[in-house]
């Protein structure tokens, strides 16, 4: 089998890449090659003993998607995305990125298919950017999507044309929309997002963070390794059930500032939650309010995707993941 | 008031032309130009005294738009489409006229607006075929788009687009999902959806119509005349109260065949009903299994968008705008 992933580079990228690597298979069918493009050549994977091909390519150029599915990969995670806060400051730079580069893709395989018969499996990372205020408290998976962002229209389109290219044939795609990532490994960044991670990770290496919102806002989460845990549980199953509605809503754990605190008390004690400076940002606070709070997955979970169940867990697995097990 | 119909000469566009020139106005502004616009040149409205302008353009070419917003008009009315058979047809085609055309626009919208300020209403026209199977038998205003035809993509996708260059101010965006047009004036044609029409325009012109479906067949309709109302009533709304959601389903009538057949029964008598043939077409009644019955319009009819209550009245409009207000 040869998967391609576009966006290898990114954080989500080099995690499935280790991962596919640790499994060597996709279900019954081993990886044979991986091909990993991005803006910038992603790192060589260790220990993997197939064929790797890694090129930086920009998607948003219009013969490059050509170049890259010539290859014909049966597998392609189409990750590759400029996010929220550039699309919104860069209006052209985001429509080219997002919206004419998932295009170019798919026009891509399209018409390799044209050639002889090709139909890869292309799995679609979306996001909860899809959806915007006035929201319900839970959102089902029949809401319509409503994105209060560039980032999140160009999503949106991409899960319609996800779709369409689907039901004609030309490949087999599933958009999965990834809950909000916690923790997010890395450094604090600037992201109206960041501080739901921020206030875990940083207290867990003995670092201050900043809450810029009250202890009762709620969202909706999972872990890195439960975003890719989706992206690999994507990729070999049967999509026949979803009829031609592609993209399904991630499960996730819905969670308030409050309860990330609490489980950040009984995971790391008194002395990690003393970290915590509570700073409230107005302007941040206006931001999230339009975001979702929880949702009611239900085609996702039946169809075997798992996400934590609590707060707990989603800082245990970032300690085994990121920070060696342990705490100091 | 200059007023720019990008798709004059389609059914609709000639409609609201006749209307615009009747009216003379919008709200209390006089329209001192019209632009017509459309693949083949429309024809010459009569009595109208302001500026006429009529272009034959293809606004899938990339300049187009920029050549035809250059004027500068105050409210633009977008009808322009291939329709449903053919972007199911042609997938190039439709993906070029429906989604990189209603692009074009509004690119060459904003970048008209880099030069100065200009900010014009956009109107453009959606369609019930963003909407696909499974539905609930009543189609809320918060019901996600699932479209199952190309078409339908390119009309979702012109909607998002629409939502989102109004959240960033490049222009004032409102889409309007038309119900389907009964009774749709002139020959019978090979759509799925003709029968609707046909069944009671022949009969009214002393014709045979044929009926390939059962009587049960439920659908939602509106006549052209209230279309081109809901185009005007679109054209002077104040859009605040939309919030970002800048597209409705419009209000309709639904209705079954059966309840068709009734009301030409009341209006034109037990002779026209007798011109109904039935002749069963399972793939016309596999196509139409999939398509919405009936919505709550809510938001449309709290914006004041008014439709017909009833098939006669339906029918009468027929008889008054199509048959000179008489039957034979």
């Amino acid at each position: 089998m040869h998967i391609l992933i576009i966006g290898a580079a990114g954080m989500i990228g080099r995690k499935l890449t280790h991962r596919l690597v640790q499994d060597g298979r996709i279900g019954e069918k081993q990886i044979e090659k991986l091909s990993l493009v991005d803006v910038i050549e992603a790192p060589v994977p260790e220990k993997f003993t197939g064929k790797i091909e890694i090129r930086a390519a920009d998607i948003a150029q219009k013969d490059a998607a050509a170049t890259i599915i010539a290859s014909r990969p049966d597998l392609v995670f189409h990750l590759a995305a400029i996010v929220s806060g550039e699309a919104e400051a860069n209006f052209d730079k985001g429509y080219s990125i997002n919206l004419d580069g998932t295009r170019f893709l798919f026009e891509a395989i399209r018409h390799e298919g044209e050639k002889s018969p090709y139909k890869p499996r292309v799995i679609f990372t979306s996001s909860l950017a899809v959806f915007g205020a006035p929201l319900p408290d839970v959102i089902e998976d029949d809401f319509i999507l409503t994105p209060l962002s560039s980032y999140g229209t160009q999503k949106a389109i991409g899960e319609l044309l996800l779709a369409d290219y689907s039901r004609k044939g030309f490949l087999d795609g599933i958009g999965l929309r990834l809950p909000t990532i916690c923790i997010r490994p890395g450094k604090p960044n600037a992201a109206a997002s960041g501080f739901y991670s921020n206030i875990l990770r940083e207290p867990l290496i003995g670092q201050e963070a900043v809450l810029p919102v009250s202890d009762d806002v709620r969202h909706w989460f999972a872990s890195p390794r439960a975003a890719v845990s989706f992206l690999v549980h994507a990729a070999s199953l049967d999509l026949e059930p979803l009829g031609w509605r592609r993209s399904l809503t991630m499960p996730g754990l819905s969670a308030t500032v409050g309860e990330e605190i609490e489980a950040l008390r009984r995971v790391a004690g008194e002395k990690a939650v003393r970290l915590i400076k509570r700073v409230p940002d107005p302007a941040i606070a206006r931001i999230i309010e339009s975001w979702p709070r929880a949702f009611a997955a239900r085609r996702a979970e039946a169809l075997g995707f798992v996400a934590e169940t609590s707060m707990d867990t989603i800082i245990k697995t970032h300690i085994d993941d990121e920070l060696g097990g342990a705490i100091v």
